[in-house]
Order: C-alpha cells, then structure tokens, then sequence
C-alpha cells in the first residue's frame, strides 16, 4: 500500500529542498494538495520563471536578471574598492549599513571541502579576474567570522598578495551597544588584541 | 537594494510551504538557484503534475489518481467495517499492521476551531452518507488520540449515535514492549480503567 505515484514522485521532488526530510516533505505534499492547490500552483510557476531568467551578474556574480546587475552598472560607485561577500544576504546587508560605495563581488558560498565546496565552487578563477582590472585598488573581505569563512578570507587573501593585490579584512570587535560583561570571550580577546589608537 | 523580481517572487513563493519563514525561504531559493537547478526544474513538474492529476477517491476521500482508489475498489475487503482515520498516513500504517481488512474513510484532518477547522472541512457530511451506505454496519474511530483527534472522534460518533450507527474507538494502554515503569502515567490510567478480563 502506497501513495499514487504523482503523490510520491512530488514528496520525493520536494526533498531537494534544504533541510526538508521523508516526513516533511510528504507533510509539505499533503498540504498543498489539500489545503493549498492556488500556493502549490504559483509555486512551480515560479520556480520555472527564475530558473528561466535568474542567472548570475556576469561582474559581481550575484543574482541578476541582466548580464550586468543595477549595481554594478551604476555610475555613481566607486570602482577602486571591491568588497567580496559570502552570499547575496551579505550584500543586500551592507547596502542597507550606506557605509560602502564600492564595487562586490559575491562568491555564492564558502570554501567547506566537507561539503565538497573548493576554489572552484566559489570562482575564485572569476574573482582574481576580477580584481585585475586595472580599476580595482583594494580588495576587502567581508566573508562571515565563522571558520569556514575565516578560512576562506585567507585563502583568498593569500591568491591577492601573491598577485600584488592590497587586501583587507573587515574589522572585528565589540558589537555597537555591547556590554563586557556579556560578549563572549572570543570576541572580547579580539577586541583586546586588535585595540586601536583614539 | 534589492534581490531580482523574480528571485523575491520565488522566495514569496516558497512561503506557502508549512513550516516555512521568509528567512528558509531565502535560504531555499539560493540553494536552487545555485546548486541544483535539475531539482527546481523537477519540483516545478511534479507539482504540475501532482495538481493535475491527484484528487479524492469519491469513497474514502484518501488522495487517489483514479476517482475510486485501489483500496476502495479491491473486492477482497469487508464492507461492513468503516475505519476513519485523519490522514492518509494514518491509513498507510494501518495497512501495514494487516490487521484490518474493511474500508476506509479519510477525513484529511481534524476538527480543530483555532485552525479554522470546522466539521466542513473534514466532510463528515461526506462520511455520514458513506456509512449510511447500506453495507457498513461499525464505524471504528481511529484518529489520533491528541485533544484534537480525541474532539473529531466524540464528534463523529455523537453524529452517528442519532443515526443509529454502531460506532467504536480503537483501544487505547499500554504499547508493546511497553515497560509499567517508564510509561506515562495518563496511559497507565487509562490501561488501569480499561481493563479487560482474561
């Protein structure tokens, strides 16, 4: 006794999803035929219209429906500095901040070799392009603080230096509004370490 | 700034999923765009394909590619026995026990007010009629025993009871294997007043 096979084959379609299990999926099958069939329909005619126009920035490699993303084509930034983020949240992150108006460059991922994610996932060859054309000054990094994308930053830091490339790491420390007493002590020996003159 | 159109009308989309914020919305329409287009191009056929062709056999209301299901239609099963269940997993487990060989009746839910949930939208006006039919002579209540699927089973036999319906609950103590020392003591109790002689 089973499922009608249109019924197992969309559990087993919804299961490329993330983090989405056996159970989930047939509790995600089930309610959308049953309770949900105009959601269900809107959902596969999206995916199909972003798997037809959604492709990546041809410069900055972030998610565009054109070749050259608004940002990107926009004359008003300043092209010596080029920031590289993790993912796109990470740039819609620091546009929101108005505290950078340079260029990005987003590597839609982070060196994990367990996942089976190296160089050549995050295009690097793209990046190191990139960043040698001849307007690019600075090279920042504002690839997260964790360890893979501590990891990741020096890698990268490593490919630029080598090439002659000046590179940065955005700054860590306290966060605005912390309380000593309660950061954590990783964050409170770096804010320590990396002190500053005032 | 913001994510391409299409992208964000995807994110929306995958919203309707149970069980999904606007933040695992994101994070799934990243993943698909980026790692597995092959996936989002076969979800979006299979919901397709799903909605076109799956809907409720006319008899026990289970999802059924056909107008009457497999089960409905086999001829070996017996007919006097009617066993509600809320989903169709609940049926699925059922089969697999191949301790019950009579129909089914599947209400897709349970009566729950807070939801919106109400006696229409688990058909019992469906399942009054199909126990009505003339063959069934016991309806078993087999929904959950939560407050809820315990709520749907008073409900459904008092509404049988006025039409003169025998009607009975599935049992309810201790599970097998179960040991007296690690069991809840609301199924203890329940083992204890429902004792049945040997």
């Amino acid at each position: 006794m089973k499922n009608p096979p249109a019924l197992e084959q969309l559990i087993d379609s919804l299961r490329c999803l993330p983090g989405v299990g056996p159970k989930s999926a047939q509790r995600m099958a089930y309610y959308l035929l049953q309770r949900d069939r105009n959601g269900a329909s809107a959902l596969s005619a999206a995916l199909e219209t972003a798997l037809e126009v959604v492709d990546h920035c041809k410069l900055c490699n972030t998610f565009s429906e054109q070749p050259i993303c608004p940002l990107c084509a926009a004359d008003n930034r300043d092209k010596n500095l080029l920031c590289v983020v993790e993912m796109p949240t990470d740039l819609l992150m620091l546009e929101n901040t108005h505290a950078f108006m340079g260029m990005y460059f987003v590597l839609m991922g982070r060196l994990s070799p367990l996942d089976g994610i190296g160089p050549k996932e995050i295009h690097l060859d793209k990046l190191i392009k990139r960043a040698q054309d001849g307007l690019v000054n600075e090279v920042i990094l504002a690839t997260n603080y964790t360890v893979e994308g501590e990891a990741t930053a020096h890698y990268i830091s490593e490919l630029l230096k080598t090439r002659g490339i000046k590179t940065s790491r955005i700054a860590r420390g306290m966060p605005m509004g912390g309380e000593i007493e309660y950061v954590d002590s990783g964050t409170l020996a770096q804010a320590m370490m990396e002190r500053r003159n005032v």
